[in-house]
């Protein structure tokens, strides 16, 4: 299936989320995440973020699509996925 | 179509394109907008947005579907959809 993650987590753990959504999704820019994932490594992604994340302070919110990719996707501003988080 | 739209813009202007998103999209959580939109809707959305960001520091991702929704939506942690802006 096609996924769309996006994660709101306190700065402590930003690095950890960063680590754990590109082993298995692609890094879109800052907290947006995209990939084809299989339903085996969704639970795997999701039980690693579970015990990462604070539930009284982060979210995240996960869109999961048949198999259909979107049809569009667009940029504005500034295309942040190949610079800030690198440094 | 249908849209999810995430933003990422410097805090000044925070507040400025949460209007103008909820204007055209349902505000899922913080920075996380979707909904059907029309064409000439959408076309006026990103001319707001264009008007509002600072293209060296802002950024807005814009996913358009055909028509087809998700199939499903999942959000882990504290759902911050009620809360925070508001206050």
């Amino acid at each position: 299936m096609f996924v769309i993650l996006v994660y709101d987590v306190g700065e402590k753990r930003v690095g950890k989320a960063l680590k754990i959504c590109r082993k298995y999704l692609h890094w879109v820019q800052n907290s947006v995440f995209e990939g084809e994932i299989s339903k085996a490594n969704l639970v795997k992604l999701k039980k690693e973020l579970e015990m990462l994340i604070d539930n009284d302070e982060d979210s995240v919110i996960l869109y999961t699509f048949r198999s259909q990719k979107y049809t569009g996707r667009e940029i504005m501003g500034k295309e942040k996925a190949t610079t800030d988080f690198l440094i």
